[in-house]
């Protein structure tokens, strides 16, 4: 047991600074008097009192983490948080345990799905609660992405650590995603505080601007209105929103450097970024002549409109509507979950495999075929000038494949419980790739409300799994991992 | 343009093979006056003549076959003997060019769609010649799997040949082929007799027994009646066939050990069979449960017999059915669906990716998780006693990996073409793992009749991208295939 130590006592710490965010809300609600303050002191106490009491148990352990308790930590980190994240939903709201997990789980991965209906009418301070989940969610991933999963060596990650700006050499845990986290939730903050005044000089309140800013960085998706972005229907609202769900999208190590530079030059430089903008591009374009060669709107400036705004919205898997394109002919939502799951970059806050595994992924089938051409040439693949070693590329084919073996068997899974393909299939994928509405029942003009217990608690599962890139829980989930 | 004489040369040989085939169904149409004569005559001449064209223009280039030619000749064979072997069916029947197509790619890629109703009333000969289609197809796919496929090296299949009995030392294509096949032939067509006796003994008519026989061991699934195996509705003739379904779903070369050492221990020895046979049996009692605690057979029996059958056939890529499992809940057909994608055997004649490539899979991702925990130990992945060498382990991946890429992105043509989602899904499903029937619009009770000229083309591809492992017909589509 004492092994875990370590785990527990900087699980205790995180959880106790984690209760210190629920004073936000719980400031907020006692300024508005919306009616929730007592939820959240309950809340704070809750968390704050077991952070606390897992701190002094684990207190005399002073080991630094090592690489493998990196595992166990951020399996704790994203499955325990949601059980205290949600309970001011429990305590104000007296919505079930399933669904609260489900709400703060969606929040914390930045998936942005919901089993809340009547948003609208919900205390403003839950609404911030729901905002500032997805926000934080996003600081956790951007640590989680650019500084633990390559430690971790998860999906070939260890490849893409030359990106990361900052010091990389130490093998422990701590030092080093302090170093890394730093300069880069810097940047994380300070486009969030520009998208707030860019929201609010395009039309939203305030409040929505806060709320709305927080869940488009952490490309999350939560809104504070039923209708989504249907309730401006504004362009201008509609068009800053895709420029910073564009920018959430690619990775924050770029920004970095682009701003420290003052230079798109790194944009240039990043194989992901293009791609990423290339295909999502694209994508809009073929879209919008699709919808308007189909008859869906007359005009193809409202096609390209409605386009632009949902396409970047499920690509970058923020998860936002502005119409019901639930109702579009199937091939564009079904090319929209397909773009959902591979466009992001690799150090965003967004989900799916990444694009970096995408273009890995390519040049290892071609390579495959020149190799049945000519067996006994070597071909290597590159990404940029650097060969890429045989481990890392093991790690991607698995990855790749076990990405698609975890849609396919929780898809069985879902359907054996009852839910129609549609549903079933597309609840999957946009849990796995933390991307929020589905089609069908769970469509972007619905919500997750109508899953059974069982069915909340699968998509709970898969928007884990997605956020931790399948094998960082698969391994805690091994009994080798438990044994000595 | 002369480098591809040999291959030219082979495949008019081939032609004129096949045109005397087509005398048989000749024969029997001209003793039963079933009215299809002058479609046998017409297409013999027109095919035979075209191979003696062919031949003869390519007839001075005495080189053998080399490797590189094996891509090019497969793709010939399969992509243009279904123009010769539909030539009946335009003839007699008067469909179109793509139906005949579809219709003979169906039968010799062992797939057994169909776009032809009222099957029960077609003449006798053109049955037979459907039969003869799927069975003439196994016995290409025999050699394809056993000699052609390992030799290319498509998908990892170099690893599997030592299975393979028979010297395996020349590297020319033709030698090599004959003599590995001459043996499985005798087996397959051995038990393909055995199989006719025992059907005719379970109550078939001498004819459906004979057609049967063929359609089973190619694991084809045409049938003379559109009510496909519930035209009989006997127990008796279910339970054989199932028998003779499980044997061809296995490694023929296995079958060919076993026989040879009138012994059981090669399938006991077989990793592959041990898994097919496990699966499929774990399967259909698990469907047999669901069915009957989902009250769709009142009676377990019955339930069970269904299940039985049903289940096999999908799973072994045959695709006669029982019943319209298309009605059952959603999750039994979509299992079937899921198993048809990998339960066969590799030296089979199924579809799918085959058992092998699956244990591969799953052998690979454990080593991944393993790797996560302890970087710095080798974990070779083995099968039976012998380590895997990375180049098979990366061209099981890639082609795991573009099997899955292939699904998805036909069923997105698929669903741009206007297709519902179940129906486009299973039909790429189907046609892809060479199944047969899919679900929905293209279910067991239905053909594919309903699908646009498009869509046919479209089931057309998938089958033959299915059934010469992805990667063959790829690298045929490859610009740097016919440079220099
Ligand atoms: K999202
Ligand atoms: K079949």
């Amino acid at each position: 047991m004492e092994r875990y130590y370590p785990v527990v006592r900087v699980f205790g710490v995180l959880l106790m600074g984690f209760a210190l965010a629920m004073l936000v809300p719980l400031v907020v609600s006692w300024s508005l008097h919306d009616g929730a303050e007592s939820a959240y002191d309950e809340a704070f106490l809750l968390t704050f009192g077991t952070g606390a009491t897992l701190w002094w148990a684990a207190r005399r352990e002073k080991r630094e983490l090592k690489v493998r308790d990196g595992f166990l930590m951020v399996v704790m980190v994203w499955s325990l948080l949601p059980v205290f994240a949600g309970l001011p939903l429990i305590l104000h709201l007296g919505v079930s345990f399933t669904d609260a997990y489900f709400e703060a789980m969606s929040g914390l991965t930045t998936t942005g799905s919901t089993v809340l209906s009547n948003l609208d009418t919900l205390p403003l301070s839950i609404n911030l609660w729901r905002g500032m989940m997805v926000w934080l969610g996003g600081m956790g991933l951007i640590v989680l992405a650019v500084a633990v999963l390559p430690l971790l060596g998860i999906g070939g990650r260890q490849m893409f650590k030359a990106e990361t700006p900052g010091p990389m050499k130490d093998s422990q845990l701590t030092p080093r995603m302090t170093q890394t986290a730093k300069g880069l939730w810097a940047v994380y903050a300070g486009v969030t505080v520009l998208c707030i005044f860019s929201l609010r000089w395009a039309g939203m309140s305030w409040f929505d601007a806060v709320m709305h800013a927080f869940t488009t960085m952490g490309l999350g998706g939560f809104s504070s209105h039923d209708a989504s972005f249907g309730y401006w229907n504004s362009p201008l609202i509609e068009a800053v929103t895709i420029v910073f769900m564009l920018a959430a999208g690619m990775n924050f190590a770029t920004m970095f450097l682009a701003l420290h530079g003052r230079s798109f030059q790194p944009y240039l430089r990043d194989p992901e970024a293009r791609w990423f903008l290339g295909v999502t591009f694209a994508s809009v374009l073929g879209i919008a002549i699709y919808l308007w060669a189909m008859g869906t709107y007359p005009e193809f400036m409202t096609a390209l409109r409605h386009s632009a705004f949902n396409v970047v919205s499920i690509a970058t898997t923020t998860g936002y509507a502005s119409v019901d394109y639930n109702l579009w002919p199937f091939f564009a939502p079904l090319w929209m979950l397909f773009l959902c799951s591979f466009v992001t970059s690799a150090g965003s806050t967004g989900g799916g495999i990444k694009m970096i595994r995408a273009i890995i992924l390519y040049k290892q089938v071609y390579r495959e075929l020149l190799r049945a051409m000519h067996p006994n040439i070597a071909w290597p693949v590159r990404i940029g000038d650097n060969p890429v070693p045989h481990n890392i590329l093991f790690a991607v084919l698995a990855f790749g494949f076990m990405y698609m073996a975890s849609i396919v068997s929780l898809t069985l899974l879902m359907s054996l419980s009852g839910l129609d393909i549609v549903t079933a299939f597309s609840a999957v994928v946009a849990s796995i790739n933390n991307t929020g509405p589905g089609l069908n029942q769970v469509g972007p003009a619905t919500t997750y409300e109508i899953l059974t217990d069982f069915q909340t608690w699968v998509c709970s599962f898969a928007m884990l799994l997605g956020r931790l890139e399948i094998f960082t829980l698969l391994v805690v989930l091994t009994p080798a991992f438990w044994r000595r």
